[in-house]
């Protein structure tokens, strides 16, 4: 920043791990997820309900947000929740309603892996392995996951630092993937009027600090979907890759997370208003 | 959000105090600062160095971000440090400073008030006065502002929540004073890698909340000016009304947070990326 | 720490400032509060209700807090509240029944001022000055306190890092007073079965950082009685050199902070133990 | 709290999760870990080297420990570290080490397990398998564990509230292990003078709201092994049933977290320092 010649460049330059930094590959990489790109000049809306729950509710969804102009479906069939008596998902079930809620709409799916176990497993049916924000530093899932040759989501850590999310990322690329996509989900902050508090500085932070592409989540983030809309145009104009977002076909019947998912038509309206904002930068969103 | 009958409605309907909630004036309330309205369509910005230092860095700041289309000239005369030994201001001087470059730009002028026994000093010089993060809870402070009949800009304590700034921004009105603009300013996380965590998330809940209008300090929320013309493209997308920005001559020798301030031709090439995020949300960026 | 001579020594050595920093005075300093002294081989005890409300109140509990084994009585008068409609303190009339209630004990009274107008008025009844935590980094009310000649019960801000804390005393003795007491009173974090998250790391910290007495808050600090006797057999294990307490006659009648006030009988209950951990750290408590 | 009719009752009564519930065991939990008890009258002191470096480095360091009066010899195996370049374990050939040098000093050993294919591996070498604090949410490695016959040490996540710490032992619980020993290990939090903000508190809402027991580690919560004595002295004070500490032979050549391991020597004069804290509460240290 600055052109005058005793500037103080205030750029970030602190000693990252070697294989993700910025200065390893200065140009930036796109990671190409069955065929879209994220981290180019278009941004990338992944979309779907937080959990696989049934044909009905996963393949109406898809179809609204594909409509509306989403690139990928997301969805889970291994949920991490809270208590072990909450909904957990409906496993390789919920893996087969993805695969064919994919197929069906033309879009690559990307879904959670839970256990090094799985790895394998969830693999055969996804075209991205999502790893969640309880299992930023499980470092055998991240060693696991590493080896395969899809690409990952890799979320933000809910109490990591940037520091340590890049050298979560650096574990991935040290087993040779290099296809790793960023994913900013919110933080855990004393303010407890959002959920989380969606930290929309990391994005010009991992902007500055790795080649990376970043994207955000703003359902989870936040917590609330009258949120959403608002921490998704600021997450645009803040520069990020793409958007994680929760949309379910009727939220008030949610297994999960109801109240942070999107209704389809608000899913719309937020996408012409997103337009809008890539625009303004420069960028566009990406349409299949 | 949501048109089917049976939605959740997720917007938040806190049990906020009186006279500063949605309810009180659904409308929104527009502040007016000697003729410059907040909380209208039109985005202000409000610019200026951190601290005034001299006439010379008053003067040249002043006339650059003035021509960069900054509204308002910010300028501390009476500086809050961490340390006993830091350079605390030039008081009554720097108001006289800030009230002769406010006069020869054309622009209204804000400035901090820390103690009880200096808002009508202050009020003498300026337009607007700012009530700072570390005085959020001051409550003899609040209350002696509030009878002041300038307008306040109220910054968000970096360890307030939500519901307490909202309280803090009550005891201003409920002394009569209804020209307040809030500030969202960072808070205080685990998060090292920016000085504060800038909230943007405050934006939109505020909104929800208060009729109030409600302004962003990246300068301050990042600590970086790397990070600012990021966040506050971000800041706009997400609904707010305005900006503070911290802007010096030479940066690198400001006497006060120097890191954090732009360059004037840095602040130039960002207002013209503000200008299009004001566009593409249905607003524009106020000039004189 | 180590006898060993390649020994890595870990106590903090940080650039602190210089008048508060342990190297200004490596034998620690005590400060005497009209004849207590605190900061020695004897532990003091502070206690009373959070505001002073009535003079049955305040007389009873003071009696009983003094029966009890308290050395100093405690009570606000000038009450900083989040909301400007809840009490705000008796003012004058409540330091008046302060003072006379000290009389009748025989015990020094500490109460907090909030204004610099204040200082003053408060030093004529009071035989030590509060300042609290909201306004830890009030810097004009530091230099007026810290012109006093009164000493000094300065509380950690609940945010603030020790560095700023210790800043913070710094204006204190920078002004010519020495007479201060530090009071780790919570900390903001994301937990929230707690008030506040008391640090009773700040104990040891402090204890290497400066040469100031050290005392700790559980009843602020937890927001819970019921918590209150296990935090504060912990802060004496730690190294504290005093406790404040808040004790209510009639905690479910109180007009403020009712659910962290102890009763007098479980005071009681609580001071005995307090005196067998002080005895296995080799101290004991102070009494009258 | 109170013998009054009328008073207010604190004492936490959340909505906690059934199994782990106070009121589903209000006797309490006695944990057994080959035959040593923990949860009873006596405090059990677990302690050894982060991570098993060499034969040397064990044999000697847990030779010093148990004279010292440790009971139960910790040491990892599997290390979780934030980069993937750091030392990651000695693995299997640890584990040899680990049981043999408890087979020599006649102490029950504890280590850690990360991954869900290896609980087999390490429950046929240890007594009693960690999980730490960042698999805390890690609901497959839970489940896993929970199916094992040893007893467990399950950390709090340095980012989980007190409720998703008892519904994380829900899981084990809920899969038939009712042998669970919580931890505190340190939360993240602004401050920076420790590496996390050891949660003392946690001791006594934790025994307010479920029957199993709780320990502390003051190594890892504080990072800095010259603040571990006066944290370990306030744990016991607060209630904890026993200490998790890290003791090095030689903590200047240590693999791993080097500046938080007390040398033989000062944990000597430490254990000395407890045992007077333990007769101070009515407790007693389990010497074996």
């Amino acid at each position: 920043m600055g052109n005058d010649s005793c500037s103080i460049d205030t750029t970030i330059k602190a000693n990252d791990p070697e294989l993700v930094s910025k200065s390893a590959r200065p140009e930036g990489t796109i990671v190409d997820v069955n065929g879209i790109k994220i981290g180019g000049k278009e941004i990338v809306i992944m979309a779907g309900p937080c959990a696989v729950e049934s044909e009905e509710q996963l393949s109406k969804t898809a179809a609204s947000v594909r409509a509306a102009g989403a690139s990928l479906l997301r969805g889970g069939a291994f949920k991490p929740r809270t208590s072990p008596y909450s909904f957990q998902g409906l496993g390789k079930e919920g893996l087969e309603m993805l695969e064919r809620a994919g197929t069906e709409t033309g879009m690559p799916v990307v879904s959670e892996v839970m256990d090094t176990r799985q790895v394998e497993t969830v693999a055969r049916y996804v075209d991205m392995l999502q790893i969640g924000s309880r299992n930023m530093q499980n470092f055998p899932l991240l060693k696991e996951a590493g080896r395969s040759s899809l690409p990952i989501l890799l979320k933000r850590g809910m109490m990591a630092t940037i520091e340590e999310y890049l050298n979560a990322a650096e574990y991935l690329l040290s087993q040779g993937n290099t296809q790793v996509v960023l994913c900013e989900r919110g933080i855990r902050t004393f303010e407890s009027s959002t959920r989380y508090t969606l930290d929309l500085n990391a994005i010009p932070v991992l902007k500055q600090r790795t080649h990376l592409p970043v994207i955000v989540d703003p359902s989870h983030g936040t917590g609330n979907r009258s949120l959403v809309p608002a921490m998704s145009k600021a997450s645009l104009a803040a520069g990020a890759d793409g958007l994680l977002l929760e949309v379910h076909f009727r939220p008030e019947e949610a297994l999960c997370d109801g109240s942070q998912s999107l209704y389809p038509e608000d899913f719309g309206m937020m996408m012409r208003d997103l337009g809008k904002i890539a625009e303004a930068i420069g960028r566009s969103i990406h349409v299949l």
